[in-house]
């Protein structure tokens, strides 16, 4: 019994699940057995590929009792909701990076779930990435000493990928602060220790076309003293993967021929309807599927500075450069994409062992994201309230 | 008569001068005259290579009436002495990097250059760079649109090379702030415009054997509406060189077999006293000189990114990303290294023509390093005052 998949349901059947699908098809550990999406050619895809149920709303998947989690795969707005609803059904939920946009709604999904005793685990986000577990192993072997910075950085178009009308509306979720910061937070915070003490930041809007951030910088500091330096340009023409040996953010190698090619897509758009049909155009049982990537996925470059050496994290794998020698220590072949989301799972419903990227986790990561925001409008460093440790400890400040 | 050579004096024949030997050596638009230094062996050799007269005083170098400029390549803490009496003896002045300590040491020397009517510039430093100065005739000729954010980031082993025991005090100028902030800042305050608002940083000081700041993360906005985001590590085990094409700051190859030598090389140090001693065994006269460099010098990568494309830095040359296309702008190759800064020279004294890099320029950069310094001290960002463009003029806050 133990041993069981986690009976899964699917609410969304985007983007976001497109990019799990390698996942749920190949990971012993969870077995897709139902799925709600509004859209009647996802449903039948669904159907077709996996058997089970689908459902028109949220509510119907969660009165399935042969679902026992839901996988929350719809657009951030409406990520309370679903997750409540999930919650109040006795579901535990995995629920797609940011756990909200609003602090209170997250604060408010994270206490439904505490009172309905079901485990929540922000998820898929970057901090699942192989290469960042094994740098995280590393670090708490003691292979760097104490960690006292962190930098990373990422140029990629994200901005100019297809887009509903609401991910380029700040207010709404969209911009890369909430969609992209989710992924760098997380894994900043995962290596740094979890509970973040200050934020300051600047953020970029730099295309009246595409009203909300698009980049940003941002400096943090950490309960541990350690700090952290990122910066993620989603307006950017110089990509960062050519320093990841040019392997792309989903673990595939990438043709650096293909330049540009984001914008020309774009380029060829008439209206903001027609862009949001070209990003359905790439969800479940309507456009191409992901291929299966040969790497791990990565979030570009890392660089954790120690006390007594500093690691570089890759997509296949971790250098670590001591005192004395720089030594490879290449990551486990990808056998599974996101093997590490499905086990998560697995270990928290199966096991009670809770991963690092709990509800509590995602409140403190999207408290960053707010931070940035507030420290870039207002020049001023932003003091952390929601902070956790990696093993979901609560900061002195902690209200919630 | 105008196109005769600079007839150079200097003062301090230690290892910056040393790094400035192959200029001087080979530009047509330099000659040595005459030089400064307090140990015998320094002038010797001297005398022996350039002719010319050499003393032991900074004030007999001034009083030498065939010296037209001086070049001041002494200690930090000296710097506002020696310029102050060359400029009342009415030479021109090169003063290396950092300006001086003290704000206020800063301000006497541009007061003192100014009353005298004789060029300052600060110089030789990493944004005389070949490649920096042709991605600053890129961005002037509006190749990328209009800069809104800049990403640089060194990691080096600055901090476990041999040094003077002042250079591991904060209070003398010692520590990565003031030596090598000086380098990153005069290179992002070029490309950004000049004229900085506002500093937020934190520094790290990880080893007590070494009491001074060894890093530092900051962000810096400007009244251009850019940002920069930099990062130094002088304590790092990873070499940022990598992503140079292992081309190291001076322009040579660099062996990444000779990983962790510097601080193979201090652990067989007994005492402080050795250690500086090692450091003046690379002084003129006394150790072995640097060889011709193959390539531009560098300080790390640089990332700059504008309204219509991004512009990255190599020692080779500079990428250019635009919206459509990518091209690669070679460097002039290296005929005379740092030639720029002979130039500099040379242009300012027979032309008139002042550089960027001026007195006023460097008490502008001199600020953000105690902005560095005061903003990891006191967690707030930090407003700039004494600020001015690369064309020398001065922001609204000047007080100077
Ligand atoms: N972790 C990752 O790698 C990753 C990647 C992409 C998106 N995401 C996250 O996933 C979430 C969804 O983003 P996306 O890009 O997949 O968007 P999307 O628009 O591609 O997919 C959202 C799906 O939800 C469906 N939906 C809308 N309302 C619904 C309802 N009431 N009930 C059931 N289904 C409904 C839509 O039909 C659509 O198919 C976001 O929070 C985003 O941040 C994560
Ligand atoms: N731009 C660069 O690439 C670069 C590189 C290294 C140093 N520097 C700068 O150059 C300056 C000197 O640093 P360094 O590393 O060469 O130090 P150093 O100790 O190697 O050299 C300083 C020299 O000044 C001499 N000196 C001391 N007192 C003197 C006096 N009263 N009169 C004449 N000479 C005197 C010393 O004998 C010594 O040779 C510093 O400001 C440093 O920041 C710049």
């Amino acid at each position: 019994m133990t041993s069981d998949p986690i009976r899964l349901g699917v609410v969304g059947l985007g983007r976001a699940f497109m990019l799990m699908l390698p996942t749920f098809r190949a990971d012993p550990r969870v077995a897709l057995v139902a799925a709600a999406a509004p859209r009647a050619a996802s449903r039948k895809a669904f159907e077709k590929e996996f058997g089970g149920y689908t459902y028109e709303t949220i509510e119907d998947l969660c009165a399935d009792t042969s679902v026992e989690a839901i996988y929350v795969a719809t657009p951030h707005q409406m990520h309370r909701d679903h997750v409540v609803a999930a919650a109040r059904a006795g579901k535990h939920i995995l629920v797609d990076k940011p756990l909200a946009i609003s602090l209170d709604d997250g604060t408010a999904m994270v206490k439904a779930c505490r009172d309905a005793g079901v485990h929540l685990i922000v998820g898929p986000s970057h901090s699942f990435d192989g290469p960042v577990v094994q740098a995280k192993c590393l670090i708490d072997e003691g292979a760097i000493g104490a960690v006292h910075m962190i930098n990373t950085w990422n140029f990629t178009d994200f901005l100019y990928r297809p887009r509903r009308l609401e991910e380029l509306d700040t207010k709404q979720g969209g911009g890369v602060v909430f969609s992209q910061g989710a992924h760098q937070i997380d894994i900043v915070r995962l290596l740094a220790g979890g509970r973040g003490r200050n934020v300051t930041a600047m953020t970029g809007q730099w295309d009246p076309r595409r009203p909300t951030e698009g980049a940003y910088a941002a400096l943090m500091s950490f309960e541990s003293g350690a700090f952290a330096a990122f910066t993620y340009s989603g307006y950017a023409h110089f990509d960062s993967d050519e320093w990841m040996e040019w392997i792309g953010e989903l673990g595939h190698l990438k043709d650096p021929a293909q330049y540009g090619g984001a914008r020309r897509a774009l380029a060829t758009i008439a209206s903001a309807r027609e862009e949001a049909a070209l990003k359905t155009a790439r969800t479940f049982g309507a456009g191409a599927e992901p291929s299966m990537p040969d790497h791990h996925e990565h979030f570009g470059p890392i660089i954790v500075s120690g006390d007594r050496g500093d690691l570089r994290l890759t997509p296949q794998g971790v250098h670590v450069y001591g005192d004395e020698a720089r030594t490879f220590h290449p990551a486990a072949p990808v056998d599974v994409p996101r093997s590490e989301v499905a086990k998560a799972l697995f270990d928290a419903v199966r096991c009670g062992r809770s991963p690092a990227q709990t509800g509590a986790w995602g409140l403190a990561s999207l408290e960053v994201c707010h931070a940035i925001l507030q420290s870039a409008e207002t020049g001023l460093p932003v003091n952390l309230r929601h902070q956790v440790s990696v093993t979901g400890e609560e900061g002195p400040d902690d209200r919630s």
